[in-house]
């Protein structure tokens, strides 16, 4: 497991969860013929390394209103493998670099993969809009 | 990085790319608590990493109709970190074991995370329906 390249903001100072922003993935130049075509998609999934994330021993977290809640269950970054997983919309490729908008992840942050969105098999898409969530979730989101 | 479970499925045979089958996810004892909760969400992904992948150097496939594409715009599983990512239903919880349906890695994959679906940001859901994708891909999957 290596980086296939880094975050790049424009400033170390942004705030990176303000998805509004654009930011940019700069790939090795060796990985930058792996992209031909990605100009098709309008968005697609980044998976990074959240390598300033040290907690990882944790198992549970108290989001939103006090009840323990695993980890897994949750967004919490601290993760025994600290991946995290974006979704995020693809504004324009230039060789070897990506402009995405979204992308919460702090300046320099390796990047593993990036994969399209969404899947699909046998002749449909894969996107689910049906979903149950957390109560305390869906009260906040709804 | 290190897997915290792996892929059980009913049989070795069984074809891994046949989403309506339900297969395991059976995590290390130490993160079954991790998981408290998970129950409350339909969907999750599974971030897994594809073992068997050897071919990490083409940057190049031919998927569909003989246009080169770049393995990144495409699901071609021959990335140079094979990590596998697969939004799937999940089924039931029992400790330390997820029951899930549509995963499509094989028996014994180590799994590297889970995260619940969708992300949300601000008191909004992250579901995207309205998306572009490339034209070849669009005709077989309208």
């Amino acid at each position: 497991m290596a980086p296939i390249g880094f975050v790049k903001r424009s400033s170390s100072d942004e705030y990176e969860r303000d998805r509004s922003l654009v930011s940019r993935i700069v790939f090795k130049n060796k990985f930058a013929k792996g992209l031909d075509g990605i100009e098709e998609w309008s968005h697609i999934y980044v998976i990074f390394w959240m390598d300033k994330i040290l907690d990882k021993e944790k198992m549970l977290v108290h989001p939103g209103g006090g009840k323990n809640m695993g980890i897994f269950a949750t967004r919490a970054p601290i993760h025994p493998n600290p991946i995290g997983l974006t979704l995020v919309e693809l504004v324009k490729r230039e060789q070897n670099v990506l402009w995405v908008r979204g992308l919460d992840a702090i300046d320099d942050t390796p990047v593993l993969d990036i994969k399209p969105y969404p899947d699909w098999e046998e002749g449909h898409w894969i996107v689910v809009t049906d979903f149950r969530a957390p109560q305390w979730l869906m009260e906040i989101n709804k």
